[in-house]
């Protein structure tokens, strides 16, 4: 499927207006249902679609990747129809949380009982062993940019991937929507054997890239923007090491910093 | 309310570590109820939840300025419970839109109804008068920097501002996300008189953006990054003038490029 595209655009600058084109990131509304019904509609980047799908269904709590039977991309005239078909088991729980949540959310009286839904705890990550030296952190960081093909061409474009010690980066997947270029990586790692290494986003971090991290056992993030505060509060509660403004000369972390080595303790990659 | 806290942290650089703090932006779950039922539940920076409430109601299609009858926000333990209070005809017509909505969305074969559904018709902009020369464009960016307080504090906030000739920024909104502070400027707009300007956003233009200043009947669009291409079709079809990658010294326009006027011709602000 088509990622990019070019589009006619008159450009201005230093006094004088110039015609050109320029190639601009795809954005396709993706229906994504499990077993026929419709979970989710999200605009995302038509590529990687199969480990979009397993990596949401991980995320948000509906099915592991070995409870999947099978994924299809069709694609529609207004979009792209993902869909899931999860096995037995998975299916029934799905079926039941779905019919405590059809008809108008809450008790229609006020939204309290919908911010109780809203702020589920997060899988705290339990891994201690993990560390990194600052000068990895750092490497981390600068290797993501030999990693996003989509944003060499558009400039447009979220990034999410996996760095090891030893190893450089592992997965990296990308996206218009940074939600979904998180998902894409998680649902491309969860399929393959564990490695420890940390996730390296070019986004800011708010408290739903925390809860996905989470869902996913993440012991580091490395983001290349600041955090939010609740995004603090959520990693702190998750066990995550969470690092922001990382830059490949330096970087800040707020929670966590056990698992920051100083560099003789730690092979650098 | 709080919009921003600080967070310890351990900043890393020049091989060295140094503890300190960082001002992060707040980012609060804000479950938005009509008459007591709920729509939708958003993170969001805790200001101007009432703009939020009634530019929300306009772009989402839910009602008018003139069709809310109150609006509570109202401080929980989870979160913000943004009470809407519609009138009884915008009731009438939320409610049967809600029961229609109701259950699992979808026929439960595929998720098509689900796409046709994401793939609304934008309102378009019949406005034609309104013209800006290259400098009042590059003028209405430039001008956006001196009104953002809380990412002057974080450096972690989106912005959405509305710039008239010949009056600068009339308005300036604020939010982690940068829907919710588009939905801020709009709610703000909505219950002023009308003036012809254009609409000045720091980030990126997705389609749902351009979905959304085009129910609130922008002409122009200038955004600091550059649109997705599915945004820039979305302008052309609503008949916005889609302006990307602005800066102090230049711009790229997308679409409905008639609104550039010849600097002679055009009133610089």
């Amino acid at each position: 499927m088509i990622t990019h595209r070019p589009h006619a655009r008159l450009a201005f600058g230093q006094g004088r207006a110039s015609d050109g084109s320029r190639e601009l990131p795809e954005e396709v509304a993706v229906a994504i249902t499990y077993n026929g019904s419709t979970q989710a509609v999200m605009m995302a980047t038509p590529a990687d679609l199969t480990d979009f799908a397993y990596g949401f269904s991980l995320t948000e709590g509906i099915a592991m990747p070995e409870e999947i039977d099978s994924i299809e991309v069709v694609e529609a005239e207004l979009g792209i129809d993902l869909q899931i078909w999860l096995k037995d088991a998975a299916q029934a729980r799905q079926s039941a949380r779905r019919r405590s949540m059809a008809g108008p959310v809450g008790c229609g009286l006020c939204g309290i009982d919908s911010l109780e839904e809203a702020a589920r705890k997060p899988r705290v990550v339990t891994e201690q062993g993990f560390t990194l030296s600052p000068n990895q952190i750092m490497a981390a960081m600068a290797a993501l940019t030999d990693h996003q093909p989509l944003h060499d061409i558009t400039r447009a474009a979220h990034a999410a991937a996996f760095w090891a010690p030893g190893a450089g980066i592992l997965a990296a997947r990308e996206d218009v929507g940074r939600h979904n270029a998180l998902d894409k990586l998680i649902g491309a790692l969860a399929r393959a054997p564990h490695v420890d290494g940390a996730l390296v986003l070019t986004c800011r971090t708010s408290i739903d890239m925390v809860q996905k991290a989470a869902a996913a056992g993440f012991a580091m993030i490395i983001a290349a923007s600041a955090p939010t505060a609740t995004a603090v509060d959520m990693a702190d509660k998750a066990g995550i090491t969470l690092i922001g403004l990382a830059r490949r000369d330096g970087f800040e972390v707020f929670t966590h910093s056990h698992r920051i080595a100083p560099e003789e303790a730690a092979d650098v990659a």
